[in-house]
């Protein structure tokens, strides 16, 4: 994800704990590597059935391309059968007279077919233009090996001569990607589910995972390709289902726990590169799943040093947090807004209260495990927290009449409200089952823009025993998104507007996104 | 210089003389590197009185840059205050927030204003576009050492940023080009000459020079940066007279032998990356000029080695190009052309029968200095042969009505006709005095395009008795080169049209040519 435009740059002071980032480094996982290589030539074409209305169909072998001779202004597009995140090497040769002008290339890298189709030059959103995926090259030796630097994410491969000169063209060799992950299918179980678009979906969600596992759980290896807190705690409950890498997870949360601000807050996301830096955005609802992701990963582990070492900073996130309440409900502040969704209207108090009262719950369990006085003071503090914002959601979020919750003074019934307040587990599970039931048949009009939020549906249809409808939903969306053509799942998808982007273009959209890849988790820890 | 369209490609059998290409292999020169750093930041504007219609003012010193902070859609414009070849290396900081988007930075780099200010995408030229100096770089991670791994011909230097993002800018610091050449200032002499201009124009020539030696003598540092046999003529002259690198003419020379095709032709220009390969274009003039540049290498070296060595080459270019005679005149054939010049209404034959005469005289020279039975045998059928082609000449190309030699049934009068007949030595040296007088009255319309037939018009004068006019025209014409802003002499300069370009597009034109630099050669040679 990328924070919106009314996100306030201002001076943050990081206090950094070496320590802790020493053993983040410690953890640092080796890539492994694999070649994967072209699988077909195709073209790309106008079809308004096809999602963002092109679709690629074949038009030759991989073996065509050495055969092939491009002189200025001809292109093909490479298909590497799957997405792919890696580097990429070819060889050019020339076809001709020798060379007697350089050769202008470019390239073009796309996860979708409208990244072959639609030119970015037509890019206008209010995301850096510079998340496009495209080189151009100057040659001046043919032939020549290239190698390029950069790491790209996609499938397809536009090579278009910009220019060469009358008297040659190019062939393109040994054209081939280096692919990278830091997921290893070692301790990966096969699924054998008996609905077979389960088991599709169960795929493309590891293959999802597995391309964003990286030197950290990258949010999108296309973009934004840094560590967000969000993005981190779905992936690794997915990572416990799956490759079980519960080392990368721990890098991860030392990482985030090592780059406090000087109020002791984690940043929203880290980047990592040229050296792990916190990004100045802080959201309030991302701090508080710095102590669930902690509790997962606690519970998922067991691993007792983890827990001493990062319990302070756990324990800070949801102090502050509660410091933001008052009468036991959160304030929402532009200085530690929550996220929740994309969704442009969506008022935030009510469904932050869920998170609040969420991670309360978890810090609990979390106090429980560290114990001591530490520990015992913390649970105490927070079961009355707990109590208090219950019992302040009741009071004030719960329409008894409407039988939802609602949020800000225009009293909004948003689906991210109702979900999140299931989630916190603040009512009954047959009232959260009342509840969900009514969300799914009146359908209020502010709706889920992500399957960040499509996937705390389920699951707070999985926890309230609505399993046949948990199951029908993750396969009506995730299925639909196959359906569509992904051969990883996608940032954002909105089945009623498939185009929707919160950056004001389908061309800068993340086709490989971490939040994206929960259904395997779904799956095969509910057992589906 | 590049060859014109109606050049066919056609397979050519290059017969390889290793012997000889290891030879020039051992004569690579090693670059001599110096480090050179902007002198001020310019604006480019609009001027009608300036060349192209554009001038550079300065707006700041080189110290700014550090300070600059560039966002999306910013860029400036650095003057290095000199022609420089080189490579270019800087680093990039990011100021404000992480950088949370890579940097996509355009640079374009130009020997002329007209290349900062005119949009390469303008350009539309039958030459490739892929000779203007321009890259677009991605920037993963900030800070970024850059070291641009092309080489590049420039004065000013364009840094835009394309992209950064909302939250980031970017500084530039330690901007700099190490420059290379293997012309070494050691051997030159200062001229102190009293006149400012000729002085300056010597400078000029000799910085010219310089910028075009590199491995060998390239004919342009940004285009076509090869080695042409018309070019190294020239440069090599002009390097007897400043540099003295007898070595790299060597070079030069066996590399051209090394390379003949099936019928002992040397190609009209050779690429040197990745390996020594002959063009598949051939010219009647330049394979002429083997001999004569042998000859002129041997009488500035005394290298006998060289003189055994190369004379086959030379004496087949002189055999072969008089089987393209009949009746001793010069039959111009499509599969052997003759340069002489850019205009593109230039009648060839008259011209070409001058450059034949003329290497006749100079292989004839070559034969005696060669000597033995070999040598005597060669010299005698030259020197019938020179007989019956200034007969020929005078026969049929010399219009004693009119005063001028004319060429083609429409017997064309050209200045190329005219210069190049005086340079063969047809006519007494009254006769040719009467005849460039009459040239420089009534100015023929077939005029010169190059500063390459500019040069043998001022030789032409000079061998001729007439120095009063050769000192005039060689000030008028590189004088106004220099009075339009040249650092280095350009490749072409067309005084009534300033703007002129055989390739369709002054952004195309080469702005340091080797076949410009002669001026320091008729200076010094002929102590004007």
């Amino acid at each position: 994800m990328s924070e919106p435009t009314y996100t306030q740059t201002r001076q943050v002071k990081i206090i950094r704990n070496e320590a802790l980032l020493e053993k983040a480094e410690r953890l640092k996982p080796v890539l492994i590597e694999k070649q994967a290589v072209p699988t077909r030539l195709v073209d790309v074409q106008a079809d308004p059935n096809a999602i963002h209305g092109w679709k690629v169909t074949g038009i030759g072998n991989p073996e065509e391309l050495t055969h092939r001779a491009l002189g200025k202004g001809d292109s093909v597009i490479v298909d590497f059968g799957d997405h792919r995140v890696g580097y990429v090497s070819f060889n050019i040769v020339s076809v001709g007279s020798p060379p007697d002008a350089p050769l202008k290339l470019k390239l073009t890298f796309g996860e979708m077919p409208v990244e072959m189709a639609e030119p970015f030059s037509s890019y206008e959103g209010w995301i850096s233009s510079s998340w496009l995926q495209e080189e151009l090259l100057f040659v001046d030796v043919l032939p020549a090996a290239i190698k390029l630097p950069r790491r790209y994410s996609f499938r397809y491969l536009k090579l278009e001569v910009v220019d060469s000169s009358q008297k040659y063209k190019v062939s393109f060799q040994d054209l081939n990607v280096r692919t990278v992950t830091s997921a290893d299918g070692a301790a990966l179980q096969p699924l054998n589910h008996a609905d077979p678009l389960l088991q599709k979906i169960d795929q493309v969600s590891i293959r999802t995972l597995e391309d964003c596992m990286q030197d950290v759980f990258e949010d999108g290896p296309k973009r934004d390709r840094r560590l967000w807190l969000g993005d981190l705690r779905l992936q690794a409950i997915a990572n416990y289902e799956t490759f079980r890498s519960n080392d990368l997870v721990k890098r991860c949360l030392y990482l985030f726990a090592g780059l406090p601000d000087e109020r002791g807050r984690v940043a929203a996301n880290l980047f990592i590169e040229p050296t792990a830096i916190a990004d100045d955005t802080y959201m309030y609802d991302y701090s508080l799943f710095f102590a669930a992701s902690l509790y997962d990963y606690y519970e998922a582990s067991g691993d007792q040093e983890a827990l001493e070492d990062l319990w302070p900073t756990a324990r800070k996130q949801i102090d502050l947090a509660w410091d933001y309440t008052s009468g036991g409900l959160v304030n929402v502040q532009s200085d530690w807004w929550p996220f929740i969704d994309w969704h442009p209207d969506l008022h935030k108090q009510a469904p932050a209260q869920g998170v609040l009262i969420y991670a309360l719950k978890k810090g609990i369990r979390l106090a429980e495990a560290l114990g001591g006085s530490e520990g015992e003071q913390a649970a105490v503090a927070w079961k009355k927290a707990v109590f208090e914002a219950e019992k302040a959601a009741i009071e004030h979020l719960w329409d008894e009449s409407q039988g939802f919750f609602v949020s800000g003074e225009e009293r909004q019934i948003s689906w991210a409200s109702q979900i999140w307040m299931v989630l916190s587990g603040t009512l009954a599970t047959e009232q959260n089952q009342t509840l969900l039931l009514r969300l799914l048949e009146q359908k209020p009009k502010i709706g889920m823009t992500t399957p960040y939020l499509h996937h705390h549906l389920v699951e707070a249809l999985l926890i309230s025993g609505l399993r046949t409808e948990a199951v029908a939903h993750l396969k009506g969306y995730w299925g639909a998104m196959i359906e569509d053509g992904a051969d990883t799942f996608w940032e954002l998808y909105d089945p009623a507007d498939k185009s929707f982007s919160p950056y004001g273009n389908h061309l800068i959209n993340s086709y490989c996104h971490a939040w994206s890849c929960t259904p395997t988790y779904l799956i095969r820890k509910y057992n589906l």
